[in-house]
């Protein structure tokens, strides 16, 4: 039953004189998510975005960037490399590549490092790990070609593990349906005039793309005792939201340990559960961007149940 | 320069029909060493035990028992099956087959389930593990035959993360010697009466082996700065020591996290740096083993700078 929820991620912001990228139509990224081993489910749009619900995972498209998630044993650089050799190297204002440390690495089809390799063969950039290799630590890859952050591109991330209470025994049911799980994350209640479309995978795990105007949200759940994990990410400004999503939904998936990552946003731990924050980093990348990371466990000492192999 | 600290181990207690281990002789224990991709560097004996430093950790071997500790990317589990077809599955009173979460599992030869697999062809067992997956973590496999451990086989680990401080530096340091570094672990007035066998790895790591009749230490030292790894494993009677061990080698390397592993041994967090105990087990096995696995951390906030890739 294991299923490596963590997500690898590449974001790519085109140069201006590049074609809309939602204009590449649906084929070009079916072809994108297919180099990563994925397939598309579904969709929403509107006027600023395409978000497709992928089998493993999430892609947002606007005109001048996407935004690609894929979990499990996906290859998403091979997506990568192959935007690059479609659109050209020169094509790429600014691209990030991403990923977090696994449950079980040594499943994957290759390593950050590996990745690296074939990223710098197409682009050239900077990498670096954030957090020691024997706790949560988070990898990126960045294009070291001038450019300039907007401070307004901006994005949140709450990586969930070992997710526990009612909401954590809902979501592992065989009772769970599509209403009864946006009632447990409350979907309408901190996302009002969000656009959903969402997946209930068999026999659970559950993936969630929103979009409004300009902005997304993604939540993707992957229940699996022992080794659960619940990502939210989105590029909303989180202090003007009518809750504090963060410590809604903590305290609602009430996960043993938690991670936070922030481009160009302010960080702030109220609201969270009893906690000692194990380490940070603030970090200001060369294009303007900065990135946070910090690595949370809730402060009690658990007793470990041996589990069988 | 990254080296996997982190050891397998196999311990073997033979039925007393079987002949003396230590009568197989250096050649048959030199064939089992390479099974793991090891060689034996030195040795030392007494009238009990004959202790081997390896390339890669260390071998002890006495009249009815043997444990053997091997690190880096060595393949311990050939070593463990090629011992059962040599004396036969009978021979095997109590085995006990273990690993520690490692660093960088990706690039182990094998996994501790695809270990399992060939351990489960030659003989019976259970195996399970402590800690998540995301977090340190410890695999055992141990043999379900019957068998009644003496309550003085007790085994007592520390594995000690992140060191820092003065004596981490020395240990990294192109100015350390044999002497230096016995005198940093303070070996001789910890450890009266034992025989030691040590050796200096290039540019750096330490290794040592000590024996003093029935009873043996060996601590390997990997102080890569990033990821470096020292354990401590002994048979001693840790109540009975002029010094408390695990708090001097504590205080001295100054890990930014600890584990602690005992069979049949009290545990006790007297005179360790101030740290939460993020999770443990207390697991009481078939055979009469009382296992104690505790994973700690240092209470502080670390700030995490950026590694380059």
């Amino acid at each position: 039953m294991f299923f490596e929820g963590s997500e690898k991620k590449i974001e790519v912001i085109v140069t201006p004189a590049t074609p809309s990228l939602r204009s590449l139509g649906r084929p070009f990224w079916e072809g994108m998510v297919a180099k990563a081993h994925a397939e598309i489910l579904s969709s929403v749009s509107n006027d600023y975005c395409d978000a497709y619900l992928l089998s493993e995972s999430s892609l947002f498209v606007w005109d001048n960037r996407f935004l690609m998630l894929t979990c499990g044993t996906t290859t998403l650089v091979n997506a990568a490399t192959h935007f690059i050799d479609e659109l050209g190297e020169q094509a790429i204002a600014f691209a990030s590549y991403q990923r977090k440390n696994e449950y079980l690495s040594h499943l994957q089809a290759t390593s950050f490092t590996d990745d690296l390799q074939l990223l710098r063969k197409k682009i050239s950039g900077k990498a670096f790990r954030i957090g020691h290799l024997d706790s949560h630590h988070h990898y990126i890859f960045y294009t070291d070609k001038p450019y300039e952050a907007d401070t307004s591109d901006i994005t949140n991330e709450l990586l969930m593990y070992h997710i526990s209470g009612d909401a954590a025994d809902y979501l592992r049911s065989d009772k769970q349906d599509i209403a009864g799980v946006r009632a447990t994350l409350a979907l309408a209640e901190m996302l009002p005039g969000f656009s959903f479309d969402d997946f209930l995978f068999e026999p659970f795990g559950y993936s969630v793309n929103g979009i409004r105007g300009r902005e997304y949200i993604t939540i993707h759940v992957t229940p699996q005792e022992n080794s659960s994990y619940v990502s939210f990410e989105t590029n909303l400004d989180m202090s003007q939201q009518p809750l504090d999503i963060f410590a809604r939904l903590l305290g609602t998936l009430d996960p043993g340990s938690w991670d936070v990552i922030h481009f160009n946003a302010p960080h702030s731990s109220c609201g969270f559960p009893a906690h000692i924050c194990l380490g940070s980093a603030n970090i200001q990348l060369e294009h303007g961007y900065q990135l946070h990371f910090s690595h949370y466990q809730q402060l009690y000492h658990e007793k470990l149940l041996p589990e069988a192999i």
